[in-house]
């Protein structure tokens, strides 16, 4: 029944509930510069655990984005701390790498005397000392919606819109190909559970800051088609960011638009980051294309569709070098 | 157990079955201007009834549009022929007034002995012989989901891509306020009969033509905030419309685009027609702003939160009229 890609390091859901029944201090965890499913993912266990009596704190390197502040609950969402929290548990969510949840995070998380680790990316090398990675399911929402409802945990309604919102953002509203029977299932019992989907879809999609959309046309005017036709890039100058009072989440999907035009295999952004650092985010409409392997070749990482780089620049260069190597694959693929 | 809003005119399921199985030939029409759930509609109902052995012949006005043509067994849908069909049944499709399936598929269908009329707008006066109108359905393709698993017709690959299509474009990917636990639960129903999610979303929204993303960039350029933010505008000259050589689909949903800022009630598009008529499209965010009545100062149309003008040029003197008149309502409802 479950089409769960099961890695030798998972641990099993009863192991996970036992650990969370035995323990009664928590820290949760998600990544840098938090998207919303790794928000929605701290909010959904977080919540569950609360209203089974524990006591959980919700860290964030980057605190809480602006765009995700209408999630309820999401108050909760705290910077790290200076000092090391006083607490048994520390679980890592939506993390691929450990390093990916920062220095102060990982430095208020110190004490915690075990490790869990509940992901959905496949180069996720399970650094927890209990580990749970299920690189099938579209998003982590969806695997913590499995274990709440296997563990029977409460499923209060921060929990329900929290995965909700985790899912539908890491799904592009349930469209991209990771999406399974179950995550259509799984909105639906949501709702019989009392979510307002009109309403979340509403504070979740059609709230952007004005400058988002100025964005938008900046990265317009930069739009670049190359290789037939195949690539679309285009990208962000720093000094564009500091004109428009840029916040990190502000480009959060926006390369989804140039993915979408017709004939366009690999949409990269590029990115000039404070400090001349670039970063690259590839998206592949075509299996064939694998981005998570052009990134590695940079020492970055991801999935087959979506993968990511951080690299040093000028922005020229990083671009000639990322642009060549895409080249070279797409030869390889034949396409 | 049903969410249906039925109207007393409703003929029951069973009694639209015993038509579909006493006559032998049908033909099928949806909209002017068809949008997925009119094309989908009809591909959904018209290859489950040849799959039963009936006759069939799906019509439209305007034919089937380009960005619709991924669909499969979307080669059937045929302009009306000039001379009556020889058919006993005429169903209309998504399609709120008879006169909006359009005279020469009117004429087409003319020799029918009886209409059946299936449809989820509110607006819907019944004109068929048979009705069955749900406004409670997010989209036709859902009440023809249940129509046809209901009477057990046969469900052919066609059939199931084509609901889906008609579903996920009438509710903007499942987010909607008119998306139900019924829509999700028909979704992973379809996927457990071999739906491919990824491929079909990424045919219906990852497709479009590079041109519409140039529309995007010259609409973004023209970008106007008005009333402390409250009013966004855009404008379509018809010389980009040339340059780019647009067709009419290129626009359709982009006004969600400005829509979505964050404190815009009210998003415009005018567009300069051939000929130097203006187009003004209106979509409200907020029922005290009811578009539909400042639309019909100008002797336009349509619902509360979308409505539609067509008025003389140039485009300077619409502009200024529409928006004064919108600066008079906000101003009215104390916003």
């Amino acid at each position: 029944m479950s089409e769960m890609n099961a890695t030798p390091e998972n641990a099993s859901i009863a192991r996970i509930g036992e650990v969370l029944r035995d323990h009664q201090s928590f820290v949760l965890i998600s990544h840098v510069r938090p998207d919303g499913d790794a928000i929605g993912s701290q909010l959904a266990l977080g919540f569950s655990l609360m209203a089974a009596g524990k006591s959980v704190r919700l860290i964030n390197e980057d605190g809480l984005p602006d765009n995700l502040a209408f999630m309820s609950g999401s108050d909760k969402i705290e910077l790290p701390p200076a000092e090391p929290l006083d607490v048994e548990v520390a679980i890592a969510l939506d993390t691929a790498a450990k390093p990916r949840l920062g220095d102060n995070a990982l430095h208020a998380a110190s004490k915690a005397k075990i490790w869990l680790n509940i992901d959905h990316h496949k180069s996720n090398p399970s650094y927890g000392d209990l580990n749970f990675i299920d690189s099938s399911s579209p998003a982590t929402g969806q695997i913590l919606y499995q274990i709440i409802t296997q563990l029977d945990l409460p499923l209060p309604a921060e929990t329900r819109d929290a995965i909700y919102v985790a899912v539908s953002t890491d799904t592009g509203s349930f469209q991209y190909p990771s999406t399974t029977a179950k995550t259509y299932e799984m909105a639906a019992d949501l709702i019989h559970r009392g979510l307002n989907v009109g309403t979340l879809n509403s504070q979740t999609y059609d709230n952007h800051p004005y400058r988002r959309v100025e964005l938008m046309r900046a990265l317009l005017n930069t739009l670049e088609l190359s290789a037939d036709g195949l690539v679309a890039n285009w990208e962000l100058r720093d000094q564009t960011r500091i004109d428009l009072a840029l916040l990190p989440e502000d480009s959060e999907g926006l390369i989804d638009i140039i993915r979408a035009i017709r004939g366009v295999q690999l949409a990269v952004f590029f990115e000039e980051l404070e400090g001349g650092k670039i970063r690259v985010s590839m998206r592949s409409k075509d299996k064939r294309l694998d981005v998570c392997r052009i990134a590695l070749e940079f020492g970055g990482g991801g999935h087959a569709l979506a993968a990511g780089i951080r690299m040093t620049g000028p922005l020229e260069e990083a671009k000639a070098l990322v642009l060549a190597a895409i080249r070279r694959h797409i030869e390889a693929a034949g396409l």
